[in-house]
């Protein structure tokens, strides 16, 4: 007969990683991995960790609709990381917080992908806005707002500009 | 007896939108909405358009482990819309594409997202890169290589700083 093992709560499982880390910062850098894969049609077939998932595009756009497309998994990216990074970091200022509900918006300049002429020429999603809805009996979550702002994965990978390198092999 | 619509092969369906939008780019612009709403522990369930997907934390930081993290969603975002956009401009140019699949690769500082002393203070992924593989019968893809990267929606996400407008309720 086995036991499960008892789940760590947040506040020790990041303790435990603050103890693993020690005095060396390079042991807090972990490496992700994902796949994608051309399935029929606009069809992706992506793994991420353990997890499948799909992406493609309506059929309104000559897509097999099976799935959220691309921008819209990058936006609930975003969605999911400020409801998590919200989670964390109450938990380690010790705010009770019994809701978090996040809608993200954009506008999605199609020209710019299919290469119309006049389009913007920006083919990432524009005029992002966030709206975050807090529930919880603290009087002031100013510190937490500021807090998850400034640590938030996907927040950042927005406002900031990352480099891709890339390489591409032809079979 | 009801007769479901003939699939737009994805050249038509582009010629339809550059019809649509004719002399008035602003036409093309689209606009997108997820909703991302806290369930238990570390759990997010989410909303894009018509699809439901989550997002996760895994158990050994203290999560529900059910779904992708965010950054694994970002990052199979990038590699879901290259693979894409290498179809719908294959279509364009013409070119005979018989597979892609991509894999996206990057550092995540861990301590960065905690809050650790020492920490990159970087918290979006870092060294994101991508290995793509294009199989097909043409003798050249420099191109549709090119052109790819000019117009991939989600790699220009990445690489350039989108400012981000943020809303907060309490209730």
């Amino acid at each position: 007969m086995s036991t499960a093992p008892t789940p760590l709560t947040i506040r020790d499982a990041v303790e435990v990683a603050r103890q693993r880390v020690g005095d060396d910062p390079a042991r807090a850098v972990v490496h992700l991995r994902t796949e994608a894969r051309m399935g029929d049609g606009t069809r992706v077939d992506l793994r991420a960790g353990a997890f499948e998932l799909g992406a493609d595009e309506p059929p309104s756009v000559g897509g097999t609709g099976t799935a959220p497309n691309p921008v819209q998994l990058a936006l609930a990216a975003l969605g999911s990381c400020q409801a998590i990074t919200y989670r964390y970091w109450a938990e380690q200022l010790g705010l009770r917080l019994d809701g978090v509900t996040i809608t993200v918006e954009a506008d999605f300049d199609t020209g710019a992908f299919f290469g119309f002429p006049g389009s913007t020429g920006i083919p990432s999603p524009q005029a992002v806005r966030t709206a975050v809805t807090l529930e919880g009996p603290e009087p002031d979550y100013d510190k937490l707002i500021a807090t998850v702002d400034e640590h938030c994965p996907v927040l950042d990978l927005f406002t900031r500009a990352i480099p891709v390198e890339r390489t591409v092999t032809t079979a």
